[in-house]
């Protein structure tokens, strides 16, 4: 954690507006942990060998034709009667070869850009949950208030890099959901956004739209990525349509993608860390590869999400010893490849409780000490992704800042020589000139942490933490930081979204 | 986390008698986490010159006639008038050398016995609280009962590696107290036991009390630590009577000491980072001087404890990156001197909430980052050690059993190639054979953690991790692991306890 550190003023929430301001920059963290091993270099190597085995001589089923055909220009040996298609290690590696080890994502401001590559750490919420929580709604299938009410939320922490769609907005009809959430993304954010690979119309859309809201011409937007998609294969060796689709799509149009096989260890992926990560490694550099034959040098970011099953009921289990190491043993793998990655905290709890802060933040341990460059699922993520708690993204924010505070430079922290020498034995701190030349900006600022004694906090009524995020969320919502958005941007989006709906939006596929 | 680990069956505890048990060592860990520097290598060494000269020209206020006097013997400049002890570096390097790199503290059985030297990590609960709080009983001053009921609790769990005072029985009379915790901690656990150091009186009853019970003789006893105290410096630069005793006390008797000076950041230390660890060290480093000036070679280990305060309030403060970094400071401090040594987490929340959970877990991941030999404070410690909640107790024992479970080795953990080639594309792994040959010890099984779905989750009550924990703590104490207590060594305990009761016990020297 030594070395300097890029530093410039951070936006801080949470209280102290009228203090002198720490300057701490939430917005560029480099991963201060140096990355934790838990296989040997050996045994990574046979990993990735075992992998490439795995895409050699069992291969993946791609249900998308355009993809098999890419697949078999690349060399490939492919039967379409049963969908198979056999990758060669000679076209990994060159894919491996044409990926970029650097790019920067480009946001609505140059100070949201977001670098991509080893030792950058990205933190971002939680993504895709069918339903939202919160303690004065309830818990409800989410809908597009929560999505743009949670985009607001995302947008005032600088602790938060880019865009995620934590919810899905389901009171809006799927071929029209994708205005919706990337209208709310562009005027309600000036981070890096996110569009689901839901066919190549929507897709388009969504490019179109971005293109013309940030005011770029088709080649601004084709040289650098402006957005980013989140590709899960289907566990095991499976590459459905939709998701084949958007290895192609955003790979021709320059545009981020994340590869991330989401194998849970005894379901859908081998019950050993090993075996799991054998089968997550071979999907992920098959998507890899399907994006460089599609367009070689397109941006895309290696991925993996891994934690195990409860084996007596099979339901998902987040924050184990099994996701750490499953955690870890992806980033020695990503380090092997040299690529960006993209790795996950997670929680399986019911209820923003002792498990679910439990599970976020060991898991998030897991992928921060594994070196990861973007750590999803950090913020607000309930019952294993199938609700987000806007109370838990409040709570998980302070671990979030904290791994933010520790990625800074320390401030400047002499040894306070003249103060030894000035307090006398027995005495104390809080008035010597020492103190009082810092103490305004010495610690960082908690949140949602009371700190008050048991008598105080019981007298201002024994408010728990959920308690107090559900009032730090509503003041947020009651009072978001300003953004600049270009009135006539916003019309022109508008005005396209109206006549897109109009001609009946763009169907999913599926 | 590479290399092997010496593995033996644990008793693990919180379900799934009947399964086959999963073959993990939690008595007997080593870290596997490469410690993490947060300063450069030239810094420590400065923090170290500079106590040094905190020692050398500023001293130490020490309230002890008779350590002033082992201090001016072994070379220090002492006035008696002032009480000012100031310490050479040749004195304090002359402790260095002689203090122990490696001991073994000896439990009630040899494989209770901890091992004391760097790379190995002992996890303790809370010590030290005049409350005691649980969602049965509410929150109400601490009693024997309490005292009792957590050493049972702390029996049971094999990540708990000593014990320790976790409350206060305030309705024991301090004279007879000593009697009532020590009798607790022998006949309930057969765990390495902790005396307060109150007095040279009250000591040397511990340590008859122990020598007798463990069936030992005064050679025996003197050879190895069986039994340890924790002392406090009275920071700044001070030290009281008690403490200097129990310093002088233990060693004389070779028993372990844990000097460690509690360090709050702008209150009782330096605002910044770097000066209260260089307060901290001067005063580890005084308290170590003095055990090996009382017995050199006298088993003692280095602590330090350091947080920030609030400054609007002056509130300690518990899980912030200031504790963190502390902690990782005082691990290079540690390692520079070589000797074993006591960290802490800490928690300053008034209930078992997501704060409670998010600021024990970041203090004990920035303890074990930190290569500290014991996470003190690990477990039940709550309103920043004013309280121990039980319900806490449980569910940050899932945080230390995984923290356990990152330190025994991966199970044995192959590439599964037979079953990716087994299961076709889209399939799953729960019925293959290496799965069915695996899943039954394949995964760590949580203790409080319930990973039901919401569904289910609901109609089953939907209970937080607190009320769940109840039930456990609650299960725990109506049927806990039997303790094989030879009859007649009680006896003896109860008549030597009713013998020094009858003569008036041993009032404590303050």
């Amino acid at each position: 954690m030594t070395g300097p550190r890029d530093r410039r003023r951070g936006r801080r929430r949470g209280g102290g507006e009228t203090a002198p301001a720490r300057e701490v920059d939430y917005r560029h963290l480099r991963n201060p942990f140096p990355p934790v091993p838990v296989f040997s270099e050996d045994r990574v190597g046979a990993i990735h060998d075992a992998a490439l085995g795995v895409l050699e001589n069992l291969g993946m089923k791609v249900l998308l034709p355009e993809a098999r055909a890419l697949y078999r220009a690349g060399g490939a040996v492919v039967d379409d009667a049963s969908q198979m298609v056999r990758i060669g290690r000679d076209m990994v590696e060159a894919a491996l070869a044409s990926a970029p080890r650097s790019f920067t994502l480009r946001a609505g401001a140059r100070d949201r850009d977001v670098l991509m590559e080893l030792g950058v750490l990205t933190l971002e919420a939680g993504a895709g949950a069918p339903h939202a929580t919160d303690l004065i709604r309830g818990r409800r299938p989410a809908n597009l208030r929560d999505y743009r009410e949670l985009t607001i939320l995302t947008q005032q922490f600088d602790a938060l890099h880019m865009l995620t769609p934590l919810v899905e907005p389901q009171d809006v009809p799927l071929n029209l959901r994708h205005y919706a959430t990337l209208e709310a993304q562009l005027t309600l954010s000036d981070k890096f956004p996110v569009i689901f690979a839901r066919g190549t119309p929507q897709v388009q859309d969504g490019f179109e739209m971005i293109r013309d809201f940030r005011g770029l011409s088709d080649a601004d937007f084709a040289a650098e990525p402006w957005c980013y998609t989140i590709v899960n294969t289907n566990s095991p060796r499976q590459l459905d349509v939709p998701m084949a689709l958007g290895l192609i799509d955003f790979a021709r149009a320059g545009q981020m993608v994340i590869v991330t096989p989401f194998c849970l260890m005894g379901a859908m992926a081998p019950v050993t860390v090993a075996g799991a990560l054998t089968l997550s490694h071979a999907e992920a550099l098959a998507g890899i590869t399907l994006t460089q034959l599609a367009r070689p040098g397109a941006p895309v970011c290696y991925g993996a999400f891994a934690s195990n099953v409860d084996m007596k009921s099979g339901a998902p289990a987040f924050g184990t010893p099994e996701q750490v190491r499953a955690n870890l043993g992806a980033g020695q793998l990503a380090r092997l490849l040299g690529l960006p990655w993209r790795c996950a905290a997670g929680c399986a709890a019911n209820i923003n409780d002792a498990q679910a802060a439990h599970e976020t933040q060991m898991s998030a341990w897991g992928a921060v000490l594994a070196g990861a460059t973007v750590v999803l699922h950090g913020a607000g993520w309930i019952e294993g992704g199938l609700s987000v708690s806007y109370e838990k993204f409040i709570t998980d924010l302070e671990v979030l800042q904290t791994f933010a505070e520790l990625c800074a430079d320390m401030p400047e922290d002499d040894l306070a020589l003249d103060a030894l020498a000035e307090v006398a034995p027995g005495g104390h701190f809080f008035g010597c000139a020492h103190t009082m030349e810092r103490y305004a900006t010495a610690f960082y600022e908690p949140l949602v942490a009371d700190w008050s004694n048991f008598g105080a906090w019981t007298e201002a009524g024994a408010r728990d933490a959920s308690t107090r995020a559900t009032g730090i969320w509503q003041a947020l919502l009651d009072n978001p930081a300003p953004l600049d958005v270009p009135p006539e941007r916003a019309e022109a989006l508008t005005a396209f979204i109206a006549r897109r709906s109009a001609e009946g939006g763009a169907p999913p596929e599926s």
